[in-house]
């Protein structure tokens, strides 16, 4: 493996600036070679251009020339091999099984935009065709369809080195949009950012995509982020990451001369309710679900289930009983660097200081800070306590979780609604559970992006129906999702053509329908062509 | 007549608050009776606070019940007559047969969009269906469609004062998508604001709408807007208006503690470029056309055409000549109110000043100020002077516009690519010249939401395809419409079930597709039943 350590730029590798850093093993706390070189001013300014430069081409790629340069970057980012496994595991701390898992969902989601393109409805096409004899006035004839908003800026998460990050869902939806994309890596994962980056430069040779089309730039502190979101040729940016650093740059974004849309994926407590029913006939199977489901990748999901609610009673109790056995058994892990691991042990001091709230129970097996681990624990207190202070209802990142026990209905009621905006909402409900619970369940459509019932909430599917995104300050626009194909509509904007002969339209709205796509006709849905 | 002056705060009239403002009329300066009393942050808490507890029932209503209670407000603004019509001209100067047109608009939009949610495909529901034996891991049960954000706060435009203002687009659609919605009059037309509230009213009370649907406060200044941008229980915010307005409620918006989406529709130019082969076949008829366009409702539309585009030379001079007649035969026409009136003769003082800026012909009329008039008036420059000077690409809101002619069609681009985002960019075009000017359509649409080809850019369409709302500073978020069925798109997110029972989904996901919705189930566009 022979990693350069320098920002790539249009295809082309980047100076060497004067300012690096260099990835650390969080098994061993060794440092990992090479050094990396932070972007400056100049090679974000440098990036923005080139990116701009190449929309204009890019854009303007048939669909299916575009999707083929998809299902490229995915067969490339295979052919890169164990080198970008065993890469992301030295420098995530995560096996190499979550890799190959984690390799194939990203290439999964390069092929599944690539269908999606390559099918065409996305784009939404709608014509209403003239009405020249309309009284009083004729009606001209109008066509709409989506188009790419140009260069997107991504922020690659810590916590998924390759499905959330360089060749993540955001770029692979951008590139899939018709988007450039400029990626700015990680820091905790330089090394598998710049191994992925070249698969991609890879597929963009061989598909003739335009150099401009991406880059990956490093940089550890905020200031390359910043730099991006300030560039007037940005046009949106996808970040997965913290509250405070998602919120930092939604208000640099809003304060430009002219604002872009902002999708930052930040924090979620992704609250699981269970309800009386459920308790009642498999509280062992929910203590040994509730267990994995907090604990998975060392509680480093967005869907991890961080507090738990149920009414408070003998049942509750039982289940509290076999859960507390569950936890205890459960080995500490290795965190993804040290920031969080230092994060996640702040955390639990905070909820610790907490009267009314008690170490339910946490691992047998103490932690060991040289592989950067973090123990599984697990808080409980009561719905009073939990109404009382607002930093329960925050995230805690790491292997965390918190269960509460309201006295009455009203009072979990009111431990739902002092919630704020979730990813994901779950009730575990048998019987007649769901019916009883009815105004809960209203609560938690108004919270969350993703209600589940008898679930738990990491299993985040690439599918049409997946939404990954809720209200604030889940992400900063509930309107969109992180996941699943409607991630494409991120990056797009409607495109009104008026008047417009039929050798001058884009094919999408021609009237034969050369594309064969699903399109609105006069307020129709249909694939025929217009006649 | 008979107007009372006070807010409607959820289906009651609220106090007289001491604060209190009048409606004048631009036609004769006149006092317009009664006095109106502005709204207090109480009234705006309390309606607010209305607003989201009615929002729990109404947006539990069937769409069909909703359809009803939107085609009964068409009918109420119908029935409220000419009272309606003779207020609205009284508070705008603007002929009654100008608000007979505005009214069939604003009813119109009511039932396009009651006929949009009664068909209900908008939604757009997805269904994956889960796969329980795939492999390495089952896929559960996915659906997701799109529900109400919630209350709705709208900002009515002074420009017009049925369609784009407390019964205009933003309310029809907002009220479609089933959120409650808060208007703050515009101050120029209280009384008519007050008439169609009324309307409003007794379309909720005939149809068992909740009282807090609905609410109307009035208000002068900036203040009460802008504590309906703050408060807590805000979802949204639809806005016509100023640049300078516009922005002041997005940076509030988005300075919250959870940021909103704002929906605002400001400035544009709406550049209008003559090719070489229009020009030279019907220089006469383009004179005529640009003259209506930029006159019409006294250049008060925010798609009139501000900035006129073409290469110089002998037919341009032609067509200047031609054009220079038109508007000396314009007359003069009243202003919507004396601010605007002010700063539109403020506009023409500015860019009288910049060296290289011609006045190339004015009304013969002299505009009597009496009557709060403008008279039309057309200046020209070159490229050069173009490019240099930033404030001749910003909007002068009423009859102006500025001819610009380019020496090079490298020139003509270079002026296309300063322009700042637009709503609409015209190209009146014959012959070759929509293929020789292909580069001028590229740069064209990047900077705008709708491209016309020969036609004049008032106009706009209540229809599927219809895109009113471009790149910034033309709306403060391109993605989005506020004309056109896809408006209703604003108010809406997507909300996801993962593993719900039959019994607990909503309507428009269950299996049966009870609401013979268009569906993608599986990624299959069908509305065809889950089998």
């Amino acid at each position: 493996m022979n990693l350069d350590g320098r920002s790539l730029i249009a295809g082309k590798i980047a100076h060497a600036s004067a300012k690096t850093f260099h990835a650390v093993s969080p098994q061993n706390s060794a440092r990992l070679e090479p050094d990396f070189h932070e972007a400056t001013a100049a090679d974000v300014d440098l990036a923005m251009h080139q990116a701009d430069e190449a929309f204009e081409i890019y854009r303007q790629m048939p669909a299916a020339a575009r999707a083929d340069f998809l299902d490229a970057i995915a067969a490339e980012i295979m052919a890169a091999g164990d080198d970008l496994l065993q890469r992301a595991s030295a420098e995530s701390g995560l096996p190499i099984e979550r890799f190959m898992m984690e390799r194939g969902r990203t290439c999964g989601q390069f092929k599944t935009f690539a269908a999606l393109i390559r099918e065409g409805s996305w784009v939404d096409a709608r014509i209403d065709t003239a009405l020249p004899d309309r009284q009083p006035m004729p009606r001209p004839d109008i066509r709409r369809h989506l188009v790419p908003l140009g260069p997107v800026v991504v922020l690659g998460a810590s916590n998924f080195p390759l499905a959330f990050s360089t060749a993540g869902g955001d770029t692979a939806s951008a590139l899939a949009a018709g988007c450039p994309v400029v990626v700015k890596a990680h820091p905790a994962h330089p090394g598998t950012s710049e191994i992925v980056a070249h698969a991609i430069y890879r597929a963009m040779k061989n598909h003739h995509v335009p150099d401009g089309t991406f880059s990956l730039l490093h940089g550890t502190g905020a200031e390359v982020a910043q730099e991006l979101v300030r560039h007037p040729l940005t046009r949106a940016l996808g970040f997965t990451g913290s509250e405070r650093a998602g919120r930092a740059l939604f208000d640099t974004a809003a304060a430009r001369p002219e604002p872009i849309p902002v999708f930052a994926e930040m924090g979620s407590t992704n609250p699981l309710f269970i309800l009386p029913g459920a308790l009642k006939n498999r509280a062992g199977a929910l203590a040994q679900g509730l267990k994995a489901a907090f604990t998975i990748g060392v509680g480093q999901f967005c869907t991890k289930p961080g507090i738990v609610l149920a009414l408070g009673g003998a049942e509750f109790d039982s289940f509290i009983e076999q859960f507390r056995t569950q936890v205890q058994a459960a080995a500490p892990g290795t965190m993804l660097h040290r920031g969080i691991c230092d994060a996640f042990h702040a955390g639990l001091d905070r909820v610790k200081k907490i009267p009314g709230v008690v170490v339910l129970a946490e691992s047998d097996t103490d932690a060991d800070p040289a592989k950067t681990q973090a123990e599984p624990v697990a808080f409980a207190t009561d719905a009073d306590t939990f109404l009382l202070h607002r930093e329960l209802r925050e995230e805690v990142f790491g292997p965390y979780t918190l269960l509460v026990s309201a006295q009455t209905v009203t009072e979990l009621e009111a431990a739902a609604r002092s919630l704020p905006g979730q990813l994901t909402a779950t009730l575990h409900a048998d019987g007649t559970d769901l019916a009883d619970f009815a105004d809960l369940i209203r609560i938690l459509e108004r919270k969350a992006g993703r209600v589940l019932v008898n679930g738990f909430s990491p299993g985040v599917e690439v599918c049409p129906a997946m939404q990954h995104g809720g209200p604030y300050p889940a992400t900063t626009d509930a309107r969109y999702t992180s996941v699943g194909t409607a991630a494409i509509a991120r990056w797009a904007r409607p495109l009104c053509l008026q008047g417009f002969p039929e050798s001058s339209l884009p094919d999408a709205l021609r009237n034969a329908n050369p594309l064969g796509i699903q399109r609105t006709v006069n307020s129709v849905l249909t694939r025929d062509p217009v006649v």
